[in-house]
């Protein structure tokens, strides 16, 4: 029952600076003390879409609800600062389901400085649906945005790509902290996380910033996850497919300039791997090249979600 | 598909003077000058619980999916800054259904200067499910709260209730400018908006005040919707009834010292009337009395989301 279930929150949620009233009123308040802007983002998750109920823990959804908001909040370079959670639940077992969704988001929260606020409790005859929404703080140094890459920079990736449905969609590591120390350290025209697909994603900031891209294939990071899913499957696709096309990697995508590219690749400042995979070009959209081979054109090949 | 939505979306979607960054990158960016403390609220509607929509336009949905967070706000007296929504629509149809909910959501947005700073658009095999989440400002007066009310409190209310299936559940008004001009001009105790249902959400006030309440029957202003709701079924259900019990009327509920209670009844500051239907006492729980009679208990009728 929901009265149950918000008894039960307030118990759980713990207190947190920021928060000056918690769930159990008609909306949470915050303290907003020091933030001249800050970010507002929602990301809404759906049963057999972006998770599998029937097979996957419910503490790994709820934690995958919150993380998702969180590398939004990285592609920005912003700081978490409280989030809400509105789900619809099945109603045969909602009430431990719930539970299990805020136990699988509560030490992400603890772990990013998040003040989780409460939220909207709703049970319906339908597949279970969890929206999360995040706010943040942008930094003195403004936020990182799609739209500000310029010919010539680097494109500069964190980590790996490829295979994510094999685990990593569920329990990636948003790059918060990674985003805030590159920001606050060098020099970034733009940025975006890979959650659609380093193809889908990087042609997105490309076309927000006017011009196009060239990936140089050899470069790509590829997971190992990535090989083993072009192993799995027999559709004739390669690891290279996966690592371009897959979404949920949530790595960063970096617009750099030259220069300060070199400095990051020489200091390495992240525990996690930075490499770079191509430059931005006058000419839009999106292109690949080989060795020192002509430049080809590269169709984004990652998720949209489609509708008539 | 979801980018030639977002591209919709970007056209449509008017600028606003606190809007830094609108839809079309990871998050929105958000002027909060002269902001100390926000509320944050999020309200998630799915259909056959909160709409149905073979019988309803989808533009109504998609106004009461940002009403509703309104009046979360007008609850704490708090005014609205910017909200973001996110969808879980059909396959089929879902562009023209996401584009007739954004135009019921504009012009409510417009009238209470709300910024829509965009969201998430998902597809799935299921019914439509729609969330907003509400971010607001607290006042110099700070929020208004449920748990402020005291023994000998007026309970004051406005408009009049029951019978909102009929209709204002989906096109009710919410009570922000109401709120804001009676928590600016008297002193409140407390508040809370009728969503569950007046006897329902007047325990909740009362039980966060560690008090009771008595409503005082023939007190209660009974919308005329009551009335035909109540002819209409063959349950036996009288309009006091449904006044007591139906869900969302959206009115406010207030704990109001009683020479406040005096002044703001006799001066009407709202086109909408104000009505006294009882007080505050300290003995806990919900109770009820008709002319000098004794008061009796009164179980809470109203909604609650049920789940096992």
């Amino acid at each position: 029952m929901e009265r149950e279930f918000i008894a039960w929150l307030r118990q759980r949620l713990p207190g947190h600076p920021r928060l000056r009233l918690g769930p159990g009123d008609d909306a949470a308040v915050l303290s907003m003390a020091g933030v001249e802007d800050c970010v507002l983002t929602v990301d809404l998750l759906t049963d057999r879409v972006d998770f599998e109920l029937e097979r996957v823990d419910p503490r790994r959804v709820g934690r995958k609800a919150l993380a998702v908001n969180l590398s939004d909040l990285a592609a920005m370079a912003a700081r978490p600062l409280a989030a809400v959670a509105a789900v619809a639940l099945p109603r045969q077992g909602g009430g431990e389901l719930a539970r299990q969704l805020y136990e699988g988001m509560l030490p992400l929260a603890a772990e990013y400085d998040v003040a989780m606020a409460g939220g909207d409790t709703n049970s319906w005859d339908g597949p279970l649906v969890l929206s999360v929404t995040l706010l943040g703080a942008v930094t003195a140094r403004g936020p990182l945005r799609r739209s500000g890459a310029r010919p010539g920079d680097r494109i500069l990736v964190t980590g790996s790509f490829g295979g994510s449905i094999l685990g990593k969609h569920l329990d990636f590591q948003p790059r918060v902290r990674e985003a805030l120390l590159l920001n606050g350290r060098y020099e970034l025209h733009a940025g975006i996380d890979a959650s659609d697909g380093l193809s889908t994603d990087l042609a997105h900031l490309a076309e927000e910033s006017r011009c196009g891209a060239v990936i140089q294939r050899e470069l790509v990071p590829l997971s190992p996850a990535a090989a083993e899913l072009a192993a799995q499957l027999v559709d004739g696709s390669t690891a290279w497919d996966h690592a371009l096309g897959d979404g949920e990697d949530f790595e960063l995508i970096l617009a750099v300039p030259p220069q300060e590219a070199e400095r990051m690749l020489a200091e390495q400042p992240l525990a996690v791997p930075l490499a770079a995979i191509g430059e931005f070009i006058p000419e839009p959209g999106l292109w690949q090249r080989e060795g020192d081979g002509l430049r080809q054109p590269l169709t984004p090949s990652g998720w949209e979600h489609r509708f008539s």
